[in-house]
C-alpha cells in the first residue's frame, strides 16, 4: 500500500479492530490524530468538554457495547482529569483503549510546561500501558492494546503516542488479524468444591458479579438455587445487570457495613462466580474487614478469565438443575405515585413508568438505594452503577450508553452532589442528541457523608463541617444548568409533577433532565 | 496534655505551621479529619464541588499568599480530579500541603472498590510523598509535610493519611516548632561567569522567572540592563509577575514557536535566573526543541534553592549597577475602547478600568496573547497564568487568589473552551462571596488547537475534526450557567456594553461573570 502516517495507521488499525467510537479531547500533541480521524471513514468521534467525561462515556458504551471504544486524552494532565472514571471503568471491567498523545519524542528533555508522566499516571489505572516508539511499531501496538482490551474480564489498556510517531510516514500496513478473545475454566476440583458445599444441606451463597448477571447465566443461577436451596446474591458494585420482567432477580450485597454484615451472617459457604471477597465500602472503628464470618468456607470458583456464562452452565449440570425452572419476574410495576415527592416516590415513578429495554445509570447514591426492590418486576432493563465509588460516573456514562444503545432510552438517576463532578457531561448529550433523561435527586448536599459521620463515630458536627457536607447556599439550578449547555430541563416538586415530566421525556428522542427536588 | 486523636493533632500542627486555609473535597475516609476542622479553631475551610477546583484554588492562594494551603482530597480518585491543577501549581512552584485520605490500614487488603495507588498517583506531581501510620506520628509527618511544601522555590506536599491514624488517640503533642526556610546562592565562579557575559558587549538575555518577577528584584534587573546594556525577559509562563504602573515591565518569551525563536536569535549569552532552559511549548515537525541557537552560551546561574531577589541584587553590585535609575513604568491607561468587541478591545477595557491592586488571572488562551503589552502602564497588579498548560486553571485560582488577597479584586480572563475544565469553581466563588470578576472570551472553541493544527501541518481538516475543535453546535451560556450556582452575570456583545458591565462589576465587593461575545 501507499505509505501513511502513523496516525491514520493507527485509526485504520483501530478499526480494523472494532473500535468504531473515539471520545475525545484533544490537545496540540493529538493533531495529526485528530486529521486522521477526518481522512478515514468509519470512526464515530465524539467530543468531551472535560476528560472526566470522555473516559465515563467509554466505561458506559464498553457496559452495553461489550466491546471496547478509544478514548483521545492529551498528555499527563489530560489522562490525570480522566483518572477517575478510568478507576470506576476499571472496576466494571469495561474494555477502553485510551490513546493519549506525547510530546514529540526528544521534545521531553526540555521539560516544557506540559511534560508529566503519562506513563506512571496511567499505570495506577491501567492494566496495560506501552509508548509506541515509531510510525513503523503502531500498527503492532495498537493491535496489542486492542488484544488486551479484550481480555477478559475486559481490561484497560493506554497507548501513549508521541507526536512524531503520528506525523511520521510508515510503509507498514494496519493490523488487520485480530486474535479471539480466549477463556478458561476452572479445574475440576474447583467445580467439585462448590459441588460438595452446594449439596451439603448447609448455607450456602453464590455471589455473582461480572457477565454472570446477565439474563442468560442468571437463569442458570436461578436452577441452582431451585436445585440446591442456596441463596443468590450480586456484589454490591457492578458493571451491568439484567434484570426486570422476563428475567431473574437478584438482590444485591448492601452498602451499609451492619447490612452487609447481617446478610451473610449465616452463611457457610460463600461460592464467588465474578465477585470478589465481601467487604465493607471502608474500614470502619470497630468493625471487620471482611462481611462473611472468619469460620465460613470461602470458595473462589473462578478466575479472572473464566468465561462466567459456561461456569454457570457447567455447575448448573454438576448439581442436575440444568431441567429446573428458573424463578423469573412477572411483569409487576409499581403505581404511579402522587403527594409528596420523596426519594422513594421518585424512584416509584422511574420504576412504572419506564419504557421496555430502558438501560438505567444509577449515580443516586443514598437517594436510590430502594430503586432495585421497587423496579424488580419493572420493565426488563439494564442496570449500570457506580462501580469504583469515585462519583462524577453517571452524566459520562449515560452517554456512552446511549451511544451504544442505539434506540434505547436512558435514564440516569443522579445525586446532586455526584452530578456536579462531571456537569460538562450535559453538553455532549446535547450535541449527539442522546436519548438520555437525567433526573437530579436535589437533596441539597452529600447525604452520604453525613451518615459516614456518624458511623465513624462522628456524629456530632457544628457549623464547619456542616458547611463542608452540604451543596446549598447557594442553592445550585440543575434546570438552568442544564440549559445552559443546550439541555432541555424542568424542574418536579411533586410526584405529579415528576411522573407527568417523565412520561413528557419518554415521548422525547433526546436529552431531557429533570431537577426532583426531594423532600 | 490531654489525649487527643490524630486529626486534631494534625488540624493544630497545621495551624502552628502557619496551614489555616483549607480548600476541601472530603469523604468517607475523611470524616474525623472534618470532624478535627469543626472543634479546633482557627481554619478557614473552603468546598470545593469537584477536587480540580480545591488543587487549583490552593495553588492561586499560594501564589498570593506566599504560604501552602491545605487541601482535602478523597482516596487516589480524588487525588487524580486535582491531578491537572497540581501539575500547573507544581509548575508555578506554589507550595501547598495535600492531605489525602486513605482507607484505614489493612482494609486495603480486601480491596474494595474506592482502593487505589494513592502513592504512586501523588507521586507524579509531588515533590514530598508519606503515608502516615499511627496517630503518634501524625504531628512529625504534617510538619515535614510543610517544612517540604516552604523549601524553596515552593514545592508540593502529599500526606497520605489512613482513616485510623485520624481516628485513634495520641498523647504526641501537635507540632510547634517549624524549620525556618533556607536559601542558596550560586557560587562566586557562576556570579563570574554570568558577570563575564554582561560585560562582553555581547546580546545578553536575562532569562527570569519565579521570585525573581516581583517588584524589587525587578528593580535590580532593570539596573543591570541599563547598565550593561543586557535585555530582560521572563519565561513563557510564570506564577506571578509584579508589574503595572511604578513597576519594572519586563517581556514575556512569546508562546508561538516561530516568534520565541526570533527573540533568542541574535542572543549569544541567555543567562537563567529562576528560569528554565527555553523550549517551544511543543516539538513540531521540523523545528528545533530549544529556542536559543545552538552556539549560544547558556549559564544556569541559579539553582532550585537559590534566594533569587538575593541573587539579582549581588548580581547589580558584580557589574556596578546598584545606584542605576531602574526604568519604571509611568501610569499610562489606554482609552476606553468602543465599538465591535474584538478580542483586544475586551483586554483595552480591561487595562483601562481595573482597579488599583487588582489581581489577574489569566486563562484565556489565544483571546490574551495581547493583554501584556496593552495592560504594561496600567494600574499596578498581580498577574497569574496558567504556568503547566494544563487548562481548567482559571476560575478555581481566582477562587485562592481572593481568599488570599482579602479585599483585592481578581480579574480573571478566562477562554472559553477552558472554563468548562472546572466551571464548578464559579458555585464556591458565590458561597465563599468572593472578589471576583470572570470574563469569559467566548469565541466558540479550542482556537489554540486551530492554531496549532496548521503548525504541525494539518492545516486542511474537515467536518468531524471541526467538531472536535469547536465548542458550538450547541452553544454554551455562560450567563445562564453562572446563574444556576448563584453568581451574577451579564452578556457583552460590544465594546461600551464591556467596559459598562466592568465598572458595574467593579463596584461588587462579590463574584460577577461576563460573556463576552468576541467578533
Amino acid at each position: 500500500m501507499e505509505s501513511s502516517n502513523g496516525a491514520e495507521i493507527l485509526v485504520r488499525t483501530l478499526l480494523n479492530g472494532g473500535v468504531d467510537v473515539c471520545f475525545a479531547n484533544p490537545g496540540t500533541s493529538e493533531m495529526h490524530f485528530v486529521a486522521a480521524l477526518d481522512k478515514v471513514n468509519g470512526m464515530r468521534c465524539v467530543l468531551g468538554l472535560f476528560e472526566g467525561v470522555v473516559t465515563g462515556a467509554a466505561d458506559g458504551y464498553a457496559r452495553i457495547a461489550d466491546k471496547p471504544a478509544a478514548t483521545l486524552l492529551h498528555l499527563a494532565p489530560g489522562l490525570g482529569n480522566g483518572l477517575a472514571n478510568l478507576h470506576n471503568a476499571k472496576r466494571a471491567n469495561s474494555p477502553i483503549v485510551n490513546i493519549v498523545g506525547e510530546h514529540r519524542q526528544g521534545h521531553k528533555v526540555t521539560d516544557s510546561i506540559l511534560t508529566g508522566d503519562i506513563e506512571g499516571t496511567a499505570a495506577t489505572v491501567s492494566d496495560w500501558v506501552r509508548t509506541t516508539t515509531s510510525a513503523d511499531n503502531i500498527a503492532e501496538d495498537a493491535a496489542a492494546a486492542i488484544r488486551h482490551a479484550n481480555t477478559r474480564p475486559g481490561r484497560i489498556s493506554t497507548l501513549v503516542l508521541p507526536a512524531d510517531t503520528a506525523w511520521s510516514q510508515t510503509n507498514v500496513d494496519p493490523a488487520a488479524d485480530f486474535t479471539p478473545v480466549l477463556s478458561t475454566m476452572p479445574s475440576a476440583e474447583k467445580f467439585s468444591e462448590a459441588v460438595r458445599a452446594l449439596r451439603s444441606g448447609e448455607r450456602t451463597i453464590l455471589l455473582l458479579s461480572g457477565r454472570a448477571l446477565r439474563a442468560a447465566p442468571l437463569e442458570n443461577a436461578s436452577r441452582i438455587a431451585v436445585a440446591t436451596g442456596a441463596s443468590l446474591l450480586a456484589q454490591y458494585a457492578n458493571g451491568r445487570i439484567e434484570r426486570g420482567a422476563g428475567r431473574v432477580a437478584i438482590p444485591r450485597t448492601p452498602a451499609p457495613v451492619d447490612q452487609g454484615l447481617a446478610v451473610f451472617r449465616e452463611a457457610r459457604h460463600v461460592i464467588l462466580i465474578g465477585a470478589k471477597v465481601p467487604a465493607p465500602l471502608f474500614g470502619y472503628p470497630g468493625k471487620p474487614d471482611w462481611l462473611m464470618p472468619p469460620e465460613a468456607n470461602l470458595i473462589e470458583l473462578t478466575s479472572d478469565t473464566d468465561d462466567l456464562e459456561a461456569v454457570l452452565q457447567e455447575l448448573a449440570s454438576c448439581v442436575g438443575a440444568r431441567m429446573m425452572q428458573p424463578h423469573i419476574e412477572n411483569l409487576m410495576v409499581p403505581a404511579v405515585p402522587s403527594g409528596a415527592l420523596t426519594a422513594d416516590a421518585a424512584l416509584q415513578a422511574v420504576a412504572a413508568l419506564m419504557p421496555e429495554n430502558a438501560i438505567v445509570v444509577d449515580e443516586s447514591i443514598t437517594a436510590g438505594r430502594s430503586f432495585f426492590p421497587i423496579s424488580r418486576g419493572s420493565a426488563p432493563h439494564d442496570y449500570l452503577q457506580l462501580t469504583g465509588g469515585a462519583i462524577g460516573s453517571g452524566i459520562p456514562m449515560a452517554v456512552g450508553a446511549a451511544i451504544a444503545g442505539g434506540n434505547r432510552k436512558v435514564i440516569n438517576l443522579e445525586g446532586d452532589g455526584s452530578a456536579m463532578y462531571t456537569i460538562q457531561g450535559l453538553w455532549t448529550q446535547a450535541r449527539e442528541n442522546l436519548n438520555v433523561l437525567t433526573i437530579i435527586f436535589a437533596n441539597g448536599g452529600y447525604k452520604i457523608l453525613k451518615g459516614e459521620m456518624a458511623s465513624v463515630g462522628a456524629a456530632d458536627w457544628g457549623a464547619r463541617a456542616e458547611r463542608l457536607l452540604s451543596v446549598v447556599e447557594p442553592e445550585i439550578s440543575y434546570v438552568r444548568l442544564a440549559e445552559s449547555m443546550g439541555v432541555e430541563a424542568a424542574m418536579a416538586q411533586t410526584a405529579e409533577e415528576l411522573v407527568r415530566l417523565i412520561r413528557y421525556a419518554s415521548a422525547l428522542d433526546g436529552p431531557f433532565l429533570i431537577e426532583a427536588r426531594i423532600q
